[in-house]
């Protein structure tokens, strides 16, 4: 596992953390060097990079160093923020910020005003390199983003590189930035990268479990007020021959009644890692008090939000491998290549959807009404169910209005799941909330496929099978040839 | 974590399995030796020890090296063995063999004349040395008890010492031994232990997931059709208000009606790595047609079995501290000792009990019943319920019969649990298959006591209280002292 472990850098201070000294070692590469520090404004809580690279100096890739201006720019000098009730913008860390999802919620939160923070390891860009894929879409260096977004609209997003798994790089950014909630995207959030090989299967289970234990427990130490909004996923139910209520039913059996956690049948070692980290949390609340809200989420797709648009360098990444890329992403950059659109099997497989706007706005509502301390609170998020055979024809037929030629296949499926079920799945608890949600139109297909099509010539066509076998998975790590 | 994972030992065979040359690794200690060893009679299979201790010639204490005699004796020689329909005995790899159900397994097992393996990494012991804590009854080391069975029975246990979590060691033991059945108690399986402090707690979580999610990889590659036998526990059900099933429910919701798997509300990091389990074990059933049985045990008392009672150095370890000790088991040892009988809180908390002799018992019907493939099948392993307040009194009851002054003290409750709740778990599947159970009667308890009794100069009483606290679990390593 080391060679998919040993991502974190780990910081040492010498003798205290107010030390002038910073030693940063880099596990990968046994690089190490000493950065001077000088003490920040805030000696309790942060370190502060006096200006050391001067072309960049904004940006410090290290564990729990923010960035100078960011430190120097903090409490008190946020005149033009939106106040909460304490008078005081909300504090947000979003871990695994840099991914698909968590970018776009760390911009939209930033954007709406909330101090943002993100933690991530950036491992998510090491799995392109070791599978030999990449996003359709360019996407800027971390730092580059939160740059240009301080560029672009003067808000800072600290940022904070390092492995959750390590707790001491995790207790450090809880004591620096002190957040009032945590989004937690940082997890590895493929299920056919979990099913490559016995590796990548316990790498995921790791990773997830032991990531979010580690959340869990600098909530409690560090932050006990701290609202935990932890990216689960509708895969958790599985597809039971009933309705899917949100977390929980309530259930009659020999004359008693008792609202009961919704039984999970998950279908691969990512989703089961999931259902794993709900059963954690859940008893969390109840032992700690910790307030935590599960967001049980559909299929993400789309690319733009608001936020995103305003930059090239503030794009998002978009993925169609076979490996990280979702059914209607996929989708889209078949029609655009000339690919038919693969179909697992018979296509009957029924889940829910959002549009990935809708996930930034979810994210919020859930922060903006917190869970009770002590309640672990679980949302449905999605906004409409689909059947692979039912977005392969939407598809098919948005194409053939901008005059392409889509043709659809069904390849043997590589996963093991019923292709014919009832799904009926509830996702009334964030409409309540007031989610106005964005539905998939004809425009948006249409908007869609001519991003695919702009960027068709990037476009691996190798990567697009699936290559991944839920029952040939084997014990031998298992190199993916480019 | 290093301290408390460092505990495996590796062997690395150079250039091939059939090398003349050994190189031990003991990692914690930094020892290293050389053991010359010659090709056995099964080359392909196992390799021999050539007496290069003579004075305890029979045992190596090694990954994947066998006893010398038993590896002579191998394959045709099971002259006083019961056959199987395939005229061979089954093979039976009992994973956490050193420990107090498991040590009890396997030599139920090999009396049965079933082909017995432990694989062990010892780490049970471990925890005592470094909890400064303690089995009542004197135990032999794992190498004299193999020896001494050997010496009188004439069955020979073969010995694995290493960590499932090292999957080059597990793979080794399933391709030398090839198992037809595995038991799996290899797991950390104290709740006060997994609530110590941040370090066990994911320990806990890592080992035991980790562990059986290379057991299942270890059978899908090396051995197919190999039955899982795995040690759940009552406790995954926590305390719910309606009657806990085996394993499954059927829930009609909505005017539809489903059996899935019955909600799991765990309450320590311990019993949640069993839900974990739990979880896992059951996919891999469905993706990869695994035939697995889980066992949920309940609360297990009593000390001797037919087999521990035959020779001192055969005797079983006896848990009364406040970490590993269980309720009933606890209550003897205070009574004798004239400690106070701890009930946490209000002592309605009602859970599943058995005798070790039906946990051997158990195990056995499960092996010889085997689950279909791709059959996940759950059995609760218990036989009669009580509260804690009912053992107490029944405790109080039979040592006052002995003449000992026994008094009951309700200590604050250090565990987060309902003090009193409903509590009817179902109990059947073992008893259909032919359990025969041993009730808790006058005579056991008095014998409890007795032994009780017998040892009570080794009772260090400051071990008893509990120390463990649900809620004020923290992120620093906690050192306990004696």
């Amino acid at each position: 596992m080391a060679h998919l472990l040993s991502t974190s850098y780990t910081l040492k201070l010498s003798p205290s953390r107010n030390s002038s000294f910073v030693h940063l070692n880099q596990g990968l590469t046994k690089f190490s060097s000493f950065l001077t520090l000088k003490s920040s404004n805030f000696p309790s809580k942060r370190l502060v990079q006096p200006g050391q690279f001067p072309e960049r100096s904004c940006i410090v890739c290290a564990t729990t160093l923010s960035l100078n201006h960011e430190a120097k720019a903090r409490p008190g000098a946020g005149s033009n923020e939106v106040h909460n009730d304490a008078s005081k913008p909300k504090r947000v860390m979003v871990i695994g910020g840099d991914g698909y999802c968590g970018w776009a919620t760390a911009l939209h939160l930033s954007n709406k005003n909330y101090k943002v923070a993100i933690v991530d390891n950036l491992v998510r860009r090491l799995f392109d390199h070791q599978l030999g894929i990449d996003s359709l879409t360019p996407i800027a260096s971390i730092h580059s983003r939160v740059r240009r977004w301080k560029s672009l609209t003067g808000k800072t997003i600290e940022l904070y590189i390092g492995d959750i798994c390590d707790f001491e790089f995790l207790a450090e950014t809880f004591k620096s930035f002190e957040p009032d909630a945590v989004v937690h995207f940082g997890e590895q959030r493929s299920a056919p990268y979990s099913m490559i090989d016995r590796s990548r299967a316990v790498f995921t289970q790791q990773n997830n479990v032991i990531g979010t234990l580690n959340v869990l427990f600098a909530i409690k130490e560090f932050s006990k007020e701290c609202h935990l909004v932890k990216l689960g996923t509708m895969g958790e139910y599985g597809t039971p021959n009933i309705d899917i209520e949100e977390g929980y039913i309530t259930i009659t059996h020999n004359g008693r009644t008792d609202t009961l956690p919704y039984p999970k049948q998950a279908s691969s070692f990512y989703h089961l890692s999931k259902v794993h980290d709900s059963h954690n949390i859940a008893f969390t609340c109840k032992a700690w008090g910790i307030r935590a809200t599960d967001l049980n989420q559909g299929v993400v797709y789309g690319l733009r939000t608001d936020e995103t648009e305003m930059h090239e360098e503030l794009h998002n990444r978009f993925d169609y491998d076979g490996i990280f890329g979702t059914a209607l992403n996929r989708f889209c950059v078949q029609a655009a290549v000339g690919h038919p659109l693969t179909v697992y099997g018979k296509g009957g497989q029924t889940r829910g959807y959002l549009d990935i706007r809708d996930t930034v706005q979810c994210v919020e509502l859930a922060i903006a009404n917190p869970a009770q301390p002590g309640e672990f609170r679980v949302f449905n998020q999605f906004t409409e169910q689909f059947s692979v055979r039912e977005l392969a024809a939407l598809v098919t037929r948005a194409g053939e209005k901008l005059g392409l030629k889509v043709e659809t296949a069904s390849v043997p499926n590589p996963r093991v799941e019923a292709e014919e079920h009832y799904y009926n799945a509830k996702h009334t608890k964030l409409v309540e909330l007031g989610l106005n949600p964005h539905l998939l139109s004809d425009s948006l297909l249409d908007s869609l496929l001519n991003f695919a099509i702009e960027y068709k010539d990037r476009v691996d066509k190798k990567q697009i099978m699936p290559n991944v076998s839920w029952r040939k998975i084997g014990v031998k790590p298992r190199t993916i040839v480019a």
